[in-house]
């Protein structure tokens, strides 16, 4: 069984008719949408105007992977919620960071760099394969397309991905990392570049297939240890 | 010329007799020291008790590579010089740190981890060189001792550096990463483990040629670019 | 069910009195043996004097993870039974090479250097697990020891490996990157220095609890893709 | 003063009149001409049909970097030429690896992998620098354009790059990873990806600067050291 939380700070969806056409239940109930065809994810929701974010210690205690969803409302994140889901990925839970996301305040502290990158709006996007390998990419074709997605381009202020997974194409001439692995602690952490509002990605097949598959990649990989600064005692000379 | 700052809290000289009488300048002295030996290296030092720690905008302006040294003040270093740091690091500033600076809040903050590890005193310490073809690693023998330095001990929480050039032995029975680079943004940041207070580092010569080769190495690669989140003109379709 | 080959030269075994009385039947064995525990492992060996080295086409075809341990022996393995292990490691069998094997053709094959390192006989071995979030590590502790093997040294003239797992201290100074990872193709190889002939790390539990996380982690993560040099049609413009 | 030898097959060239038309003196003059810009740079060129393929035991001891292009003469390249070629690599000399030469055998025998990739003619490309504070991306810009290159595409069967400079964007709707780090024992390589015998890239000032900046990083970082599999004495116990 693995715990997933998809968090959204749904706010696009209060003030635009389209985005509120297009995600009806709130973008996090499309993502969860995706993730619930797995028999063995259990898939919860949690969004900005709940009480603590919604990203109580209960909640992140009971957590494998916590999806990420933010733009316009990054700033509105105490940064004490940030300081827990910080300490959670450490300890081992997963995070998987959706487009505008790359702005968030936990991204960004994970990262330890501004992550911009430049954008525009309205491109045809072909993601590319270049590591067929990864489990992320698992019945992931060569490569596909989105028919309209908003255009994301480098330099990506990231460090250098841990794992490149997916590179994007986009019509109006740009590339981008789209699909990047980090290691923070014991968590893993994987940024996914599809996914804005008004774009057409949530339903293309493969990028719902590449949540399964990120979702699985990120769950902890054991119980959790301890991080800390430890008094080692010295080897007895034997 | 290559303009470097020596950063150190200069706390423990102040407290401990045998400490100041080892460092009589201060450790930022000792360290500098062992700069000012190139005639292309311009060397100040900064402490904590300085208006904004010694690092003002000015300073920092004027700093290819700033070193850092900092142990039982890490908090008192106020949040908004270490924003100014980072602002640097991102734009090209290299960044040396040094031994217990491993917990600073600047290095803490680029890693995005917690960069705990273990430890104890009093240890016979063997550098092996991993990387030899790394610059900093030029004219530095395959392995040199440290007659008694501080034990640091894996695993320490750094994410996995972009390269590794020197492995640390210790007679007590540990091994530790002893020095890590790193890249965010436009900056180099180069971690190097040893240099406890009372250690015996200072006064190797590997361990200065090490500080001289980092200072080399951390130099900005070109005038600073912006860093910032620009619209894209999508491409001319020619 | 993952089919597990052991592959061994099996030279030491028939020269030397001491070796047959450590592996009576074989060195192939003794490790074989620490992987059979495990129930939905299919583990079979062999050897440098069967037909075609014992890996035959129809062998690798059915082989998901090899283990390889060679020393003596490296030069009498033809060419062409290299080839072959490489293209399936290329295709996504995994591979695991023991200890001496880091001077075997295929190792060096993969990896593009000499992978030359320091070593002497005859010291005890404390292994430091340096990831400990990675699969090969789990359930193994932050150190555990090995009475006596095969010093090997920094520095090992290997790529940069893309994950770093193990370190290895030796009581007569030295250090080792004892656990590394590699990805070439869709294979995925693992190094791994304990396990020399005479050395006793075949029992340490910690090591078989290696040997068994390195199989499950070197399985191949899907079905074989062609790897080869297509001609793509040019995007349709649409 | 940095020794370059331009290596090419200069096959094309006498077959083609349009090659011949457009690198009159050969594409490794043309290669040349743009390195021989620099006042410290000292190139000569080599070619298939000289004896030893012009790669003679003292031509490589006088290199400090090699540049190479091949495509339809791969196969040409007697082993005991790539045996001495790779040799100086991994001593140390520095090597660029231009467009099609991801096929040939010192590039193949360096990754240890296919370096297959997809591809078709006739396209307009962009190129991105990903990491802007490489040395070989000063003075680069964000991107720049090639009006007519070859198109490549991934999947780029090569091990994960050390280093990832550039990226390229077709206008056919495929992406690649077009200049790529290596490091092999003690020396430097570079794969960028411009470069077909037809195409415009060689008159691009961006790409003749590049050669120019990847020359210099590819050097020799010092004397070169030994490579060998010594024997260490234990530490002595003090």
């Amino acid at each position: 069984m693995l715990r997933i939380t998809v968090w959204n700070e749904n706010l696009h969806e209060k003030e635009s008719p389209e985005v509120a056409a297009l995600h009806p239940n709130g973008l996090h109930e499309t993502v969860a949408a995706a993730l619930r065809t797995e028999e063995d994810f259990v898939v919860r929701t949690a969004t900005l105007d709940q009480p603590e974010c919604g990203l109580s210690e209960e909640v992140l205690a009971e957590t494998d992977v916590l999806f990420w969803w933010g733009h316009m409302g990054h700033d509105r994140v105490p940064d004490e919620v940030v300081d827990r889901v910080q300490d959670h990925v450490l300890r081992g839970m997963g995070l998987v960071v959706l487009h505008s996301g790359h702005f968030s305040k936990i991204f960004r502290r994970l990262c330890g760099t501004p992550c911009s990158l430049g954008w525009h709006d309205d491109a045809r996007e072909r993601v590319f394969t270049v590591n067929p390998a990864h489990p992320i990419a698992q019945g992931i074709p060569a490569h596909f397309e989105i028919p309209n997605e908003e255009c994301y381009c480098e330099p990506f202020a990231i460090p250098e991905p841990d794992e490149l997974v997916f590179l994007a194409w986009f019509s109006t001439g740009e590339v981008f990392r789209a699909g990047c692995c980090f290691h923070r602690g014991y968590g893993r952490i994987f940024y996914f570049q599809p996914g804005h509002e008004t774009a057409q990605s949530f339903g293309v097949p493969a990028v719902q297939q590449i949540y399964r598959n990120a979702a699985r990649w990120a769950a902890p990989v054991k119980q959790v240890p301890e991080i800390d600064c430890p008094w080692i005692a010295p080897l007895e000379q034997g």
